[in-house]
């Protein structure tokens, strides 16, 4: 089993028999989702399912999970999902090609935030390995890369995989990558980011983790706000 | 003469030669469009002008001036605009029925964000006539109100003028329209609302403003920041 697999089975126990819980995207959410059909098949579990993408929609719904529309709910127990990059302080960086904002959206209605990563992830600050991705409103994108760029970003809009175009997100917006001057935390840039008209959401999640699960060399290490 | 024309008159003259000018949406914005259309005739005054709005756009064609799309611009000199109120600390509320995200977008981005208004619009504080409008993703709609009321905030979706149906903005938003508790001043509120995830744009307009310039019983009156 990998550390993926293995974190994923470990955060499954969170899961309690009524929850509500939002299903993250990407390969350790994927593994979730996976044990958590395992515990409902098993075990007989019940819990209902709110997915972050049309991308863990589709995986719950092969797996028969009962799934809730996000626009039906007043709020979730636990969020699952993974990251991309873990800062010491629990900020994350997240996004990289899906949905920032449904994503963020049940990182901060959970009761509960729960971050599966390895030990790849972690990182001393946001920005380490990844630009921070944005996504603007299409015409406010020339605006918005003057903005990034007055706070110390240098900012290029994402391109589809095979660079014949740009990528545009679930909600039509474009995404800006932008890298950041190594001198500026997380935290700090969560509010300058937040601030500029025009970004509909960007991929820094600040204050919103209350654990991260973390698979390293077979074991788990659990890090908890 | 009224008031509104008399500011519009007098904030014209801040328009120069050569300038990119933003064009604000409202009855006291269209003054200003008009005076604008004005010099362009009778002084050949050169300028180019960016709107805010379809409505504003519509009125510019209408009267012949130079138009750039809001894309196509890295920055204007000047954008001009009313406000629905205006705080001693120069904070502004605005945003009943138009479109948020171009305003602020051009706010921020203008070197210089000048304000016309007549008495009424001044208060003690944001929200004291109106409720604070909040564009939101329309899946995101029922966690953001809940978001909006951990902060002391009673949202309601916006309606149509006739009551049949929902107010959708020109980005395909819903708005909620939030009347908080009187005790949180315009600038906390403006950082916890950019905070909330699956908000697109909200009326608070915080630390654009250059200057207010304000009709009053035929004079005009000029607030700098």
């Amino acid at each position: 089993m990998n550390d993926k697999q293995l974190v994923a089975q470990h955060a499954v126990q969170q899961v309690q028999s009524g929850m509500i819980v939002g299903l993250g995207t990407g390969s350790t959410a994927n593994f979730f989702i996976e044990e958590l059909a395992r515990r409902q098949q098993q075990e007989g579990l019940k819990f209902k399912a709110v997915a972050s993408s049309v991308v863990s929609t589709i995986k719950a719904q092969q797996l028969g999970l009962p799934l809730l529309a996000i626009n039906h709910i007043d709020g979730l127990d636990l969020y699952v999902d993974g990251a991309d990059e873990v800062a010491p302080d629990l900020t994350l960086l997240k996004g990289r090609g899906y949905d920032l904002v449904r994503e963020k959206l049940l990182a901060k209605a959970a009761d509960s935030f729960l971050v599966l990563i390895d030990a790849s992830k972690k990182v001393k600050r946001i920005g380490e390995n990844f630009p921070i991705p944005i996504e603007v409103t299409p015409f406010a994108w020339k605006l918005v890369q003057r903005s990034v760029a007055a706070i110390g970003g240098h900012g290029t809009l994402r391109q589809t995989p095979n660079q014949d175009g740009l990528s545009v997100t679930s909600h039509g917006s474009l995404v800006l990558d932008v890298v950041f001057e190594a001198s500026i935390d997380g935290k700090t840039l969560n509010e300058r980011l937040n601030a500029i008209p025009g970004v509909v959401a960007h991929g820094i999640f600040c204050g919103l983790t209350r654990a991260v699960f973390c698979g390293r060399d077979g074991q788990v290490e659990e890090h908890w706000a």
